[in-house]
């Protein structure tokens, strides 16, 4: 027997450092983790994974995935690539995973918790409360078993794991209206979400620039809005990728913002706009270009959100939707007549007044839908508008924003422009400009992972409405062409802090990256291997060299 | 017939507006292009590509590759995407491609110039002094060729396109040592040159981290020092790539690196080293990890250099052999007690006089060889060493640099960093560094397009020795699975500046970036089509709407 790295029953980040040991780790890091010192082999030939419920279709799919994966996944590290044959001793012939209850409901307070038990001989276990919580265990089993000479080995059993995730919602929100993504390029990055336990797809479909998805409603919105007939999510298109997401335990929750970045409605609607593509100083009116918000004082602009609203909470099963709200610019209400007008006649309203007024009638009809609103933090930051305390707001701006909500009692998930925004450092995307973007630099993955959203919060009533956490792709440079290698492994680093976090135990410190790097670049080429085109972070010598690639200080 | 835009014979700079006429563009832009504004069907049928000579293999090989793609590529403008079908009189039924020489010599020298006339029936011809020549008009007339409702069309004849590049030597260096790229990736990336008209594949095959090539004399190097047996290239390899690129009127130019950036020789010669590996503190001793240069005051150190250049300059058939020689430090050999005795015992040597010797001995070498030296600009600007003056010095550390080699009477090639480094602005890949890196941030496309390598030389005589300039993709975060990002489409933005000028004809300053977008994001489209997953520039809209996406300044 080869000799691998010994432990006890410790918290998984002590296990990690520069030995063998720990590099072939899971990614995320489990909460609780133990291993051994034997390989033991998988015996292909009969290998099976079998539940003990066969009504869950979350189940049946999960098992068929991961029992193909196991089967044809041919994955060295680059850090052992020749390290020869390891002797194993003993097989494993089947993995069980058994489930307390087949219920295929899905939400934001499902369980994902799960027990994974590998033994030196025979049969492994997954214990779970849901079908969710058991494909992380699968997930989690997958990564254990590698390639060697041939065959595929399990090299550290025993091993013992008792997982769950730190955070409930850990999401990518993904913007397909800049540019557009085909279904191919959304199914693989749920796929590569799977790999590293991420939950939710924050599908930011609509914008200024494009109206992507087909609307029964509102027809005229995608004929006049999408790219192209080529460029359309159908119902059919959209109902494929929440149930491929649903048999990954990824949860679809659509954003359809409003009232702002609302350009593209005007092409079919111009007569419930305010400062429709102002040009050229577009700047006063907006953010970027196309200028264009929905004209809130005009009762057609109300009901046509009530009807996106409507008919797109049907659509998305989910309970969670996104209402948008963020980056309004007054000035393009100011100068608008019908507002102006509105204001003179009715005394006690202002156009603030008439923001916090949208807030409550979208946030009521979405009510009235059995959904959950999720928006972004201006609409209870800057505007005086008071939400239920089942709305979860978006934090992007300031570094006090995830405080500054749970000091007003509502749940956030933390977005900060300023670590999490993935699309940011390619410089400006304005043809006659040669200076950076707004948001520039590009944020690296150190920044990524060290970033905590409990920093700053002590109390833990207010810890607890902290949910979780979103890495965002703005697609102004970004496509089908480009999503993977802006996600990954960025949005890996994110996974593994919001999974099980980013302190290290031992020191009650933030987890130091020449700990992180061996292994988060060995889950890199893992992606790479599963076909996701995860960028590499540093030189393969310094993947397999790791404590000779450190900062000098 | 449809209304396109009229011309006159004028620079083809003049003609770029923000109308239909000028978006199906060329890129990069010819230097004389005058279009009409009639429409003609390419008659697939029979349509054929014809030569007056068959003994080049060179042009064989390029009409059979552009007979494919003029028959098989479908693409149609991001722009034009529904302008419906466009109306021709017409038909062209064959392209004659006259070369006056069939010679399939190709150099620094190699004449690459050509016309194209496209008649409004009939027959399109090509005329070019050399294979090369040819195979750039062929390129050309590949994108004037469009896909319309089915067809295939040429959309503004009568064109009279005359043709010839700016500057001689317009290069991309690829670094396969931090991290590996496969032959494929290397092949997919000489097609996308074809497609820009570059000229010049810069091979920077070793550093400091690998040893990926095949060495008949010194198998021990790739022995130890690629990285693993898959990623090597063999002799077949790079006679393969050398062949492949030569068909696209492409020198492979190659780079072995001394007496810096070669800690892999260490893996198998520690003899001949100094400062091996020196750690924690490396930056005493090399800009990154691992540290190590071959002792210059060693003979088995020259010997071991001479072999390599005796090797490689017979596998790699181009006349330019690029020696390295940048980046030196001199700490590095101070602390070696080899040099330290040398210099003791020889009275009037020092290390600089030792690195002057040493360059001195390697550019003797390699002319012996009968080839051309390249070098990074360091050798003759930090050190006392006087060239050949048919050497060619690559400018890279400050904005000077050029012109300061040229004033020394010497050919320059310029790659400075702040323009040309397109791996910059992802920050640190030092594992424990949140940082940013060196050469931060990244090299947007409008920076690039904007940098002129002649600014500040006025004497024509001077002007004359600048003769190109590379892009430069170094790998600490890149590979094949990140090679298309990085360089597509701002190595684009390069290419047409080093093509036909980045200056406007018209108003004599440099093209304004709202010129330049849309025949850019254009271009960028046609590369995906060709697949090149070349990354967007700006949303689809902006691409569209080229007017309403500018600074508003």
């Amino acid at each position: 027997m080869r000799l691998l790295c010994s432990a006890a029953v410790l918290p998984a980040a002590i296990l990690v450092s520069f030995s063998t040991c720990g590099v072939h780790a899971i990614w995320p890091l489990p909460s609780l983790y133990d291993e051994g010192r034997i390989a033991v082999e998988i015996k292909r030939s009969d290998f099976m994974i079998k539940s003990n419920v066969t009504s869950s279709s979350v189940i049946n799919a999960s098992i068929e995935r991961y029992q193909y994966l196991i089967e044809h996944e041919y994955f060295e590290s680059p850090y052992d690539f020749n390290e020869g044959a390891i002797k194993t001793s003993g097989f494993l012939f089947a993995l069980e995973v058994n489930v307390q209850s087949a219920q295929d409901v899905y939400d934001i307070t499902t369980d994902e918790s799960y027990t994974l038990d590998i033994p030196i001989e025979g049969k492994a276990i997954i214990n779970a409360a849901t079908p969710f919580g058991a494909v992380r265990g699968l997930e989690t089993f997958s990564q254990l078993v590698i390639a060697n000479t041939g065959r595929k080995i399990v090299k550290n059993a025993p091993v013992k794991i008792k997982d769950a995730p730190k955070f409930a919602h850990r999401g990518i929100l993904l913007d397909t209206s800049r540019n557009f993504y085909n279904i191919d390029s959304i199914l693989r990055t749920l796929d590569a979400m799977a790999y590293n336990k991420l939950n939710v797809l924050h599908w930011h479909i609509t914008d200024a620039f494009s109206w992507p998805i087909e609307s029964k409603v509102h027809p005229e919105l995608t004929e006049k809005g999408a790219y192209s007939t080529d460029m359309r999510y159908s119902y059919e298109d959209v109902k494929k990728v929440i149930n491929y997401a649903k048999n990954r335990a990824i949860r679809i929750m659509p954003e359809f913002d409003t009232p702002g970045h609302t350009f593209v409605v005007g092409e079919a609607h111009p007569e419930i706009m305010s400062c429709l593509n102002k040009q050229p100083n577009w700047d006063r009116f907006t953010a970027e270009p196309p200028s264009g918000q929905l004209n809130i004082a005009d009762p057609r602009a109300v009901s046509f959100a009530f009807d996106i609203i409507t008919e797109y909470s049907r659509l998305f099963v989910d309970l969670g939707f996104h209402l948008g709200g963020g980056s309004l610019n007054i000035d393009c209400w100011k100068e608008d007549p019908v507002i102006e007008l509105y204001v003179r006649d009715h005394p006690g309203e202002s156009i603030e007044s008439l923001v916090a007024g949208w807030y409550t009638q979208m946030t009521g009809k979405l009510e009235e839908m059995g959904k959950i609103a999720f928006m972004w933090e201006e609409a209870v930051l800057n505007y005086n508008f008071t939400a239920k305390n089942t709305t979860v707001l978006q934090a992007w701006v300031n570094d006090d924003s995830v405080s500054k909500i749970v000091d007003k009692g509502y749940r956030v998930i933390a977005s900060p422009w300023n670590k999490y925004y993935l699309d940011c450092g390619h410089g400006s995307w304005l043809s006659n400009f040669e200076g950076s973007s707004w948001c520039d630099p590009y944020k690296n993955w150190q920044q990524i992972y060290n970033y905590n959203p409990l920093a700053n919060i002590t109390d833990p009533q207010k810890q607890s409405l902290v949910v979780g956490g979103e890495v965002a792709l703005w697609s102004a440079q970004s496509d089908e062409t480009t999503v993977d290698r802006y996600l990954w492994p960025r949005a890996s680093a994110f996974a593994e802090s919001m999974w099980s976090g980013n302190m290290d135990p031992a020191t009650n410190a933030t987890r130091d990256g020449s700990k992180i790097a061996p292994r988060l670049t060995d889950h890199r080429f893992r992606m790479v291997a599963r076909g996701i085109m995860a960028a590499p972070l540093q030189p393969l010598w310094c993947v397999r060299h790791p404590e000779a690639c450190l900062h000098p200080s």
